[in-house]
């Protein structure tokens, strides 16, 4: 049985390592067209930062060191050109020489990645994108040559998604102006936009300059102009705007193709052609939140797919489950992580939701150095299923965005985050875990002991005339408070309860001592909101 | 309704926040013996360490602030004497004027925690222990007054627990010789020796003795004396040798208590009188992976029973889930952590188990700083049910137990742990993370793939005259192998089949290339088990 796969990283080579595992007499061939192999794609731009020293860490195998450990046929500089279903060949061409031949398969797995997307404009030709190794020279020869002339160092990066903002910050490593031009109105669109926020204010407070709602029109050879008109100096300009699903070969040889251009594959990757796999970026994924088709361009999902496809041609039954989309990416220092849907996605979808801000620490506040972070959940309002979660915080996000994820995969409501039992000392945790402390509220809102509004419907309210109280103490409130606010500490309340109407707003710094004004309100009969986050979220929205 | 409490920390304190949120109108009254509620038990170690500076910082709340808040009738320095079931009254002294009363009560919550073990020794009288503020206070002015007298400053810690080996290193901090004595074979109970082993050596290497295997038989003035004979000198000895539920107000009051002193409550965290209700370290809990009777003496259990305990005498049906026990603490800069089952506890039980040890780093390798761990997976070999984890590293182990943690309480089995989407950047995981990889393992493990032999069951293979290979580099095996091993490197291996035995074991650094080996030589047709772990986890233990 020969096995023909095309692409050498993390998918490609994922399947062929856990084929010849399962398989020592399987014949495995792997094209790739590019001059390297098992390359770690997520570390390019900490190389480019100098974060990461010594290229050769970037290349976690070899040619010749697969062959060594398992005898595969490792070909780099070779690009699979079509694919003829009938005969089951593909065409390759050698591009040194450009001799062609025929490669004949009795499996053949697709693992091509995604291209950067490169928007059609005048001079675009010089932009600079991030893929591969030689991209990776290439823009580092170009720093290199900008640096060494003594002239300007200004970067524009077009996109302020994950790698567009890994991008700007190397290259502030390095030293470089830096100006981040995004279309949409946030940076990282899998946040919402009070989450993201934080990360714009980290990005500014290290220097680079974020233009949203803005593309550009025109690279000049040193500038670049946007849609406002405005034009930058631009030394090097990365287009770094979305990829876009390696489908074309697939699409060629007749295989079912999305409208978005993924590969359509079954839960055992196969395409429409049964000799056929396809695993990775290129491929259409499931959505763990509504079972729609999904795009997804992240290394975990595609290494467990090379995984999987293999055994399926082994002949081990496997599933690939939906994808939550867990992501998560360094920015100064903060860490912005997310796993299924943000709200603005499921207001979208229509559905009926509950949303948590919280702004708990990363552990125990009386331990030195704690470190704050905000929280937010999305829950479904009428089953409490979780649908996702993000967080923005300088320590101990990833791993309560990884407990939220696992709890997602083990059909845990929010309420029942309650219960989860964390590991708690001091200099790692809280006895009540941010995570718990999610499944408290979670629960409340279900249950309906607290009622709360989010900072976007705050405005409307205050606006109709209903009265807003800012359960802070005098001097929290006198440092800023919301336009409209009358403060009464919590701890006055119980003193002070004709002040307030039968039907209120409360709100406090981050959302707990509103809950507890509301809470002791409800107990005297009075309807009080509380403001979902606090003032810390309204704040920064 | 009025509610009594008594022990106003962890489990009492937050049963009567809780109420007060959920019954503006109850009467809450909160009776605690020592001088000081809402205290951080868990930061009294470091602040004997001056690792946490200010006294201060240990008070999370006091009576006053309490009674601001919540209304709460908060009274420390007193005990609750007794209880008259019949009458629904509790006897109360008042500890600084010996004052006595009775207090009525609807509900009754005890949260009366666990007092520290203090074995009964000639001398014992001198040891300190560590629970409260008067007892941290105690310590303080023990060490201080030693410290200014310019003598000795030998400490002895009886006990290898969480807190003992809190109290050993922030006793370290402070300057002075700790020796820890321990009378079972190694430190950390919850964790297997071999895991444990780490943690040894890390206060060794710190300047802790450890004595194992050993207890005191009696204390001097400014010494101790072992078991073995020897005299250690002391000027302070630390009784941190366990807990015992303090239930002996539950015993006299006639409520069920078991054998091992801990009070039996019911999922509602009822005791065998409706009107009284128990939580935290002093009640029985249920174990989650055999359902029996279980210890428990930690802070988020505690918290999350009173939490729910309000719940219940509130009429909001709840009920508490069997506890996993998880746990970590941090040694010189070490996390260790665990859930669930440990081996040994398992093989007790007499449970059909399969075993993972993995050593990942916590991040990708090929991003500077990555720290290297080592994960530990317990499996029911039946079921493929996850029975617990340990984990010790610098850093990154307390994700993995949380998100195992996580994944045992969502019902996943070891092989689902393939399929979790966790988070990756290369420096915060790798993008098969070490908790995938242990998922993969175990699914190869599960379907056959693999088989695997434990550090403790090699000496015997090998006496036996089964073949060990070690199929690392001849570097490598030069600086240093096991008995009896000759050297094929996994490379080399498809040239020598012919020097490969019918029946192997093989073994590499950590076990990923031994597992390689071993496929390789089944795709040849030749048994080959894997040495779990690898030279590292034997070397180990
Ligand atoms: C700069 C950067 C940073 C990233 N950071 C992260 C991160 O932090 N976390 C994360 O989860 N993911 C990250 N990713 C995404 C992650 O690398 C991808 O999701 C993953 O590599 C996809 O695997 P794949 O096998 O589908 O494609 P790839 O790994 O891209 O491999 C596809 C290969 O196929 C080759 N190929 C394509 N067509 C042909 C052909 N016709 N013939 C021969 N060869 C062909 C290509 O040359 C390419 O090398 C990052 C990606 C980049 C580029
Ligand atoms: C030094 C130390 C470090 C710890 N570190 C950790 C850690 O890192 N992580 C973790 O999870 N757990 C840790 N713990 C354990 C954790 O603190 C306990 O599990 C938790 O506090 C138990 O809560 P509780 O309400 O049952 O008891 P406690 O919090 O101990 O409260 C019980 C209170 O009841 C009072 N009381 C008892 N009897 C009476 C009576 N008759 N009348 C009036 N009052 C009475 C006592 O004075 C006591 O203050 C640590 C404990 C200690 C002592
Ligand atoms: C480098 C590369 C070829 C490695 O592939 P791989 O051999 O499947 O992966 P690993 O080296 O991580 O090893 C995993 C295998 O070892 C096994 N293993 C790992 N640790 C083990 C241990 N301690 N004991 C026993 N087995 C172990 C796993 O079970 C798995 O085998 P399986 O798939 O047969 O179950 C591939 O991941 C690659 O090309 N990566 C670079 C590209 C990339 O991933 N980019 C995106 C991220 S930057
Ligand atoms: C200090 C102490 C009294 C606090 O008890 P508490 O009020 O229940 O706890 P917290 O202050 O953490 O607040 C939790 C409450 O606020 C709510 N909350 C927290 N953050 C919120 C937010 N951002 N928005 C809305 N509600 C929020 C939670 O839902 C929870 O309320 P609920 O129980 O009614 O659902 C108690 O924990 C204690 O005595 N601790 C010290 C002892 C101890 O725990 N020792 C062991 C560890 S060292």
């Amino acid at each position: 049985m020969k096995t023909v796969i095309v692409g050498g990283v993390a998918g490609g080579m994922s399947a062929a390592t856990r084929l010849r595992r399962l398989d020592e007499s399987a014949e495995i061939v792997v094209f790739e067209r590019s001059g390297y192999v098992s390359f770690a794609n997520c570390g390019l731009p900490y190389y480019i930062g100098g974060v990461i020293e010594e290229r050769d860490a970037l290349l976690l195998q070899t040619p010749a060191s697969l062959g060594a450990r398992f005898g595969l046929d490792v070909r780099v500089g070779h690009e699979v050109l079509s694919i003829d279903r009938a005969a089951k060949t593909v065409r390759v061409r050698e591009l040194a020489s450009g001799t062609e031949s025929d490669e004949a398969y009795d499996n053949l797995i697709l693992s091509p990645g995604a291209s950067p997307f490169v928007p059609d404009l005048p001079g675009i030709s010089r932009a600079l994108t991030l893929r591969n190794i030689e991209d990776t020279d290439a823009m580092s020869d170009a720093l290199a040559a900008a640096e060494a002339s003594g002239g300007p160092t200004s970067a524009v990066v077009l996109g302020a998604g994950f790698i567009g903002l890994e991008v700007a910050e190397n290259l502030v490593h390095r030293g470089w102006d830096v100006t981040v031009v995004e279309l949409a109105d946030q940076v990282l669109a899998p946040l919402d936009p009070e989450m993201s926020a934080l990360v714009q204010a980290r990005l500014e407070a290290n220097g680079v300059r974020v233009l949203l709602g803005q593309s550009a029109t025109a690279l000049g050879a040193s500038d670049l102009t946007l849609t406002s008109g405005e034009t930058l100096p631009a030394t090097i300009v990365v287009a770094a705007i979305g990829v876009r699903p390696e489908s074309q070969l697939a699409k060629d040889a007749g295989l079912a193709v999305s409208d978005r251009g993924g590969i359509i594959v079954d839960a055992s990757q196969r395409t429409s052609d049964p000799s056929v796999f396809a695993v990775g970026d290129a491929v259409v994924k499931v959505d763990a939140v509504d079972d729609a088709p999904t795009a997804n361009w992240l290394a975990n999902p595609a290494n467990r797919q090379g995984r999987l496809v293999a055994d399926v041609i082994a002949g081990r039954a496997q599933a690939f489950p939906p994808v939550l989309n867990t992501a998560i990416v360094g920015v100064f220092g903060l860490q912005a992580a997310a796993t299924g849907w943000s709200e603005k996605r499921a207001r979208a979808a229509g559905r009926a939701i509950r949303v948590i801000h919280t702004h708990p620490a990363d552990h125990a506040g009386y331990y030195p150095g704690a470190k704050g972070m905000s929280l937010k959940l999305v829950v479904d309002a009428a089953t409490d299923a979780i649908l996702g979660a993000q967080g923005v915080g300088e320590s101990g996000v990833d791993k309560r965005i990884d407990v939220i994820a696992t709890a997602m995969r083990g059909d845990l409501t929010a309420s029942d985050l309650v219960d989860l039992e964390l590991s708690y000392a001091p200099q790692f945790g809280s006895a009540k875990d941010p995570v718990n402390m999610l499944g408290m509220i979670a629960e409340n809102l279900r249950d309906g002991l607290t009622e709360t509004i989010q900072w976007h419907e705050l405005e409307a309210e205050v606006a109709r005339g209903v009265q807003l109280i800012d359960v802070r103490t005098p001097g929290e409130f006198a440092r800023g408070a919301i336009p409209g606010a009358i403060n009464i500490p919590v701890d006055d309340l119980r003193g002070r309860l004709d002040e307030v109407d039968a039907d209120s707003i409360v709100h406090c710094q981050v959302g707990l001592r509103g809950y507890i004004a509301a809470r002791l309100l409800a107990g005297h009969g009075k309807r009080a909101r509380n403001l979902d986050g606090g003032y810390r979220t309204w704040a920064r929205a």
